[in-house]
């Protein structure tokens, strides 16, 4: 069947082989393979078209990929599904200093939307740790983050337009260059929906001025206790940093093994607080930082006293996942998000799940905006590990949700953590997300069995709040 | 058979009496009447379900009613329908200075939210001209934007969670107070929706921390293309003020007469910027935007003294549409969005209009981010005069489409832009719209022949660009 895809593209844009495709078979949670019947390359707009056409008429499933570097299983192939690759569709197509926009085709990288911006004095703001490799189109299936969105807000805060097709061919722009489009908000809808409703085609990014001037702070704490007390008066005061991370010792201790920036490494857990604007707010605001870290017990406090020391601060925090990795044979990032004020219960049970499971975690987190990334060390060589690590991470999310937080902060559900949702959602919530896909894919060909679990499965995980054909709302109870 | 409400409601919940239901039969768009089939008032969450529940039997059309300051008909009734007020949902349910959110009902004022937050030094930030009256539900419906928008974002960009009743009685939480929420983002696709999916019963919105120093420079022009390049040379600078607004000749002399606050009546226009922040930052951009106020040709610029001048300043601005109204018998607030570089263009075009047409308009804008609010002056004694008024509005929102921008910036489109959303969006566009309303409401009973035209008045209408079975998509022609 795959063979007819020949009939509408190039040779060497159908892969078939099993060699061919096995490059395919899984994309950064490498822990799920899964070869698919075909990957598709293609060239075109009117090649993507037809491709979709193919699959809508024959009911085959459609997974989008762009660099792959999908943290929870995104891109996953599936093994009677085509996998579209949109690596070609790699071109900036305008950059408008003028409105501040650019648009770019979906396979771009990231970081090179900034690097084309910058001699204009622009840039795109959010910046995942994968910003070297991903690409822009995944970044808005996933509502990608990064260290600055604590200011900058997600991918979905930084966009504006996006041309989509949907899985019969339609050709829809969603959004607008203006300031606000009628209509349903299908633009939001869109960004963070992990390729279930459509393929993008095209986004339009909006872009920043570089900021006048830029410091980075690093306070080293004694218990990690006064390192979220700090994170949490910072914010009361009114500050909003560019960046506000997290390292506890055993995160920082592998990222100074790694990359020798100078990291302290006895301390119990260190602070990096970034401060971007204009010159004289931005040293008055690290000021204000510095007397708040003091206040809450920091015992080293160092400012980058220039822009290498600056990259340096950061070269830690963004090894700090592969810097894990040389720990132990392999390592489990978990994404949960949670209100700050939760920051040292959390830290504390998370400690207490490691003993019970008997794994140990670093942990690394985006402070400033409550986005916990604990990754768990085990080894898969080890019977019975990964399957350990997976239960000690669900552990860790569902203690996200009790505390009023989510189940992922950037990287999405995917793969990974669909029986979360069962945990985060009610049936009513999940027949409607249900019913929002049937508004774009009725046959739910567009990455099948990702994102949101099917009721059957919430049952059978034992953990949906089933209602009994009665309505629950514990808000009634005000009355 | 609306007396059957009398069985699930207490008898002053619900009017039926044609005197009754008067006052409720249009809202701020009074060029619409329509007297409703009832009027219910419930007082609690469990009526308001009950009452969801019986129009879902019997297939009985529901309007949501918050504060009825609608600019674009999005709370006129339905003939046969019901209208549900939410006045009585006006509790602030609770305020959370650490966490810097407030939990409120859809009944609350706009403003009562920042003043019931001042005591903690925090503030809501959007702020629609009718703050003192309009209700958070209403705002959430419509996406409200405001004077400070151009800095502090919507509506959308400043709430967390939803608390929502589907049609059919069924009680959603949407959002999160998180960072972002897994699943398809519901926020903000019900944010915006005109009441067309969903009926909010609660908000939680972001609160944020006054700002240390707040400045208002005003600047006065010979000529309104020189205010606009004074717009443009503001944005490309880098600087984003809390507020950059501009009125023109006809609007700012209104407005000077309406409540005397000194404005200069000789000016071709007049631009108000604001700048707020912390005291050093705020000092050295007033120095900057002085400057470039300078270079862009203002004949006068004055920076407010003191707080009194301030709101003086603004005084004059949040009176322009009662002043306007006091020029003629009636007006017709327009409400498109264009991309910032087509100011002058679309200024001068809607000059030539208003020639055409023989109606004199008053230009008031939040310039900053090209949403513009022409009112158009006409006398609905007048035999013919509403009409051309309308005629009028309609081109000017087809010439924002035209160079690249929206018909609506703010106040949504109701039953006033169902036209020109035919000019706005293509047949597979609509059809998009109208599947994810079915995801919500199948039988279309929320806010039922509003916001979303069916594709059956584009045709009539004569603007769809029907797709005669091809797809049109000149992106291709780039290949």
């Amino acid at each position: 069947m795959f063979s007819q895809l020949y009939r509408f593209l190039p040779k060497d844009s159908v892969l078939l082989s099993d060699e061919a495709v096995r490059p395919y078979e899984c994309d950064g949670l490498s822990a799920y393979t899964q070869r698919p019947g075909a990957v598709v390359l293609p060239n075109t707009l009117e090649e993507v078209r037809k491709v979709l056409q193919f699959c809508h008429r024959r009911k085959i499933p459609v997974v989008a990929r762009g660099a792959g570097t999908s943290l929870s299983g995104g891109a996953l192939p599936h093994k009677e599904g085509i996998l579209l690759s949109l690596a070609k569709f790699n071109r900036i197509l305008k950059i408008d200093p003028i409105s501040r926009t650019a648009q770019v085709e979906p396979g771009v990288r990231n970081l090179a939307i900034s690097q084309a911006a910058a001699p204009f004095g622009l840039y795109y703001a959010p910046d995942p740790s994968s910003q070297i490799a991903c690409t822009i189109g995944g970044n808005v299936a996933e509502n990608a983050g990064g260290v600055h969105c604590l200011k900058y807000g997600l991918t979905v805060h930084n966009i504006l337009e996006l041309k989509v097709f949907t899985i019969d061919g339609e050709w829809l722009t969603i959004g607008s260059q203006a300031l606000d489009s009628p209509g349903y908000d299908l633009l939001a809808l869109m960004t963070g929906s992990e390729g279930l409703l459509g393929i993008i085609m095209e986004v339009t990014v909006k872009l920043l001025p570089k900021p006048e001037q830029v410091q980075v702070l690093l306070a080293a704490f004694d218990d990690i206790t006064k390192a979220g007390t700090a994170v949490a008066d910072i914010i009361a005061a009114g500050i909003i940093p560019a960046g506000l991370e997290m390292m506890d010792n055993a995160a920082l201790r592998a990222a100074e093994e790694f990359v020798k920036v100078g990291y302290p490494v006895e301390a119990q857990a260190i602070l990096l607080c970034e401060i971007d604007g204009n010159t004289e707010a931005v040293n008055k605001q690290v000021a204000q930082v510095t007397t708040l870290l003091e206040h809450a017990g920091a015992q080293e406090i160092r400012l980058a006293e220039n822009e290498q020391q600056r990259l340096q601060f950061w070269a830690g925090r963004k090894s700090a996942f592969p810097a894990v990795g040389r720990l132990s044979p392999d390592y489990y990032c978990m994404d949960g998000t949670i209100p700050r004020k939760h920051l040292a219960t959390v830290l504390e049970r998370i400690s207490e799940l490691s003993k019970t499971y008997g794994l140990r975690v670093a942990n690394v987190f985006h402070a400033g905006d409550g986005n916990l990334h604990p990754l768990i060390l085990f080894d898969a060589n080890q019977p019975g590990e990964l399957q350990r690590a997976e239960e000690f991470g669900g552990k860790i999310l569902e203690l996200c949700v009790e505390v009023g937080g989510t189940i992922t902060g950037e990287h999405g559900v995917g793969m990974e953590k669909l029986n979360q949702m069962c945990v985060q959602f009610n049936a009513a919530e999940l027949t409607q997300f249900h019913a929002v896909k049937t508004a774009f894919d009725p046959d739910r060909l567009l990455n099948p069995e990702k994102a949101i679990p099917t009721l059957h499965r919430c049952a059978e995980f034992g953990a949906m709040h089933v209602h009994h054909g009665q309505l629950r709302f514990p808000e009634l109870e005000r009355f």
